[in-house]
């Protein structure tokens, strides 16, 4: 009995030790991320394929980390609005500051695409890049989301972070290909994902370079956009910045629909993930009306092509990283 | 005796296995690169530097192969005109076709930018990203140089094929950051260098995603400039592409001045490399007054900070990676 016992003990956690998923409820979801790997990874398999042309590329809002009830970047903006404002005695009278000190979101909106880029402005240039770092590093360190109270850090998808892992262990290259600003994720993605700075793609602005004083040269971040990569973007980016085409991709959003296209387009045996937003009580429930990280056509291209929808309420043991 | 002469062979062959950079005479510009790498990799060394902080960049033209008589880039390009010229009878007689097809270099530098343009224009555009890499592809296998009548891959330079996999094997991530176009460099980077699509930083050109047919979408390169990763531009590249500053940097012309300045402002160890074309025999002699390659203010600035410097007719026992 007692032998019995010991011996089931170690079977189960030889078992638990070998699920490199142990976030995700056993479900037709994460059998087709195993079988995938699988079939690329086995020498012999007929699906097989090299190390290097392992890529795998990640949506990042809304499919690594929460991405309500505002981009957590759009927080960090509004964030550095209020801590500049001191020495903006202006904004108390000037839209669109005005509006994000009185939380005036009606105010906010009808600031339009305006509004966005004087915030913009403020809050991501006329600075060197290694201070704008420091001001991102400051904020991920300080801020607490507001229905969860807690670091926005904490609301990172475990189960995703075990996906991470999992295709690192099968010699994957995991790649951030988000409609995110570079800068505002490479502070913190390589302690938080495991994923460093080169291997992260994001929108930008201009930036340019100073020769300094004292051999000390600065690049100094401008106030104008020069690289959007969300939707047809996305592939855009991923030609520039990785050069090859990736084997896997997940997305949660209209915007990764072109992403997912491309994945999907090529040779081979390939991957394609949506993560869809059904749980209010543990998350969040939206997809096709919402505005923030809608999920519509890329939804319906999905059924068809008969990529992978993972359910987070059924699908998701745990959602987020910190209990 | 016999027993001193099988020690001292086995010696001789430890100390060879031993050499990480054996077409590299023995010098202080060797010993300066060996000093540097032993310094940030030796544990408890003051100067150790976390492995994925170990960020190498490297020039590509002239620096890692040749650039004379014109850039390889701009070799292909013609090349490329000559072959679609049967498919253009109106080049016989428009400019800058017509010089090119007639080997006339006076009108073809009389058509200045605008015939440039129009030349990358018609060979670097209106084709999709799989169709150009395919031409690079058969281009890098047929072509010959001019001079040394072999391929240009095989006009590599050894010394530097040796310092890229030294680098490697003590935990350097090897990047090339050239004013070269990334889609021209990346379909034989790997394979010649070692050095994956991911981690080759260029020019670029503006690329547009194309939903395409039965699922089968496109990125078509079109045919505007996007960004030129030269001079000033190679910070800014390597801070877009990259997201953190090399602690070693090779260039070798007034081009790479900005990703030396770059490299050197950053703190703890640094090293900063030159290659200075001083053999006119085994390859070519050119500096401050080349128009191609010219090393002017950057020769200054190597010498004002105690950079290093390669003299290529005596630091480097062998130039080519082919015989």
């Amino acid at each position: 009995m007692l032998v019995s016992n010991i011996f089931l003990c170690q079977l189960s956690e030889a078992f638990a030790q070998s699920d490199p998923l142990p976030s995700w409820n056993e479900s037709p979801t994460k059998k087709s991320i195993i079988d995938f790997v699988t079939r690329v990874t086995t020498e012999g398999s007929p699906d097989v394929v090299p190390v290097p042309e392992r890529i795998a590329a990640f949506d990042n809002d809304g499919t690594l980390w929460c991405e309500k009830p505002v981009y957590f970047q759009v927080a960090f903006a509004f964030d550095r609005i209020k801590a500049m404002a001191p020495q903006h005695p202006e904004w108390k009278t000037t839209q669109p500051f005005k509006a994000i000190l009185h939380k005036d979101m009606q105010a906010l909106a009808a600031s339009g695409e305006n509004g966005l880029l004087q915030i913009m402005a403020v809050t991501h240039a006329g600075m060197t890049t290694d201070e704008f770092s420091d001001a991102v590093r400051d904020w991920i360190a300080n801020a607490r989301h507001p229905r969860f109270n807690r670091p926005y850090t904490d609301l990172i998808y475990k189960p995703m972070l075990e996906l991470l892992t999992y295709l690192r262990a099968n010699g994957f290259k995991t790649f951030v290909v988000s409609g995110g600003g570079v800068e505002f994720m490479r502070p913190w993605m390589e302690r938080v994902y495991g994923i460093p700075p080169e291997q992260v793609v994001g929108s930008s602005g201009v930036v340019k370079f100073n020769a300094g004083l004292n051999g000390k040269p600065k690049l100094v971040k401008q106030p104008k956009i020069e690289f959007v990569d969300d939707g047809p973007g996305k592939p855009v980016g991923i030609n520039r910045f990785i050069g090859r085409r990736p084997i896997f991709a997940f997305g949660n959003s209209d915007g990764d629909l072109q992403m997912l296209q491309w994945t999907a387009g090529g040779t081979g045996a390939r991957f394609m993930g949506i993560v869809h937003h059904t749980d209010a009580e543990r998350e969040y429930e939206y997809d096709r009306l919402s505005k923030i990280g809608k999920l519509d056509k890329a939804l319906d291209a999905a059924a068809a092509a008969g990529w992978t929808v993972v359910d987070m309420k059924t699908d998701w043991k745990t959602v987020f990283s910190s209990p």
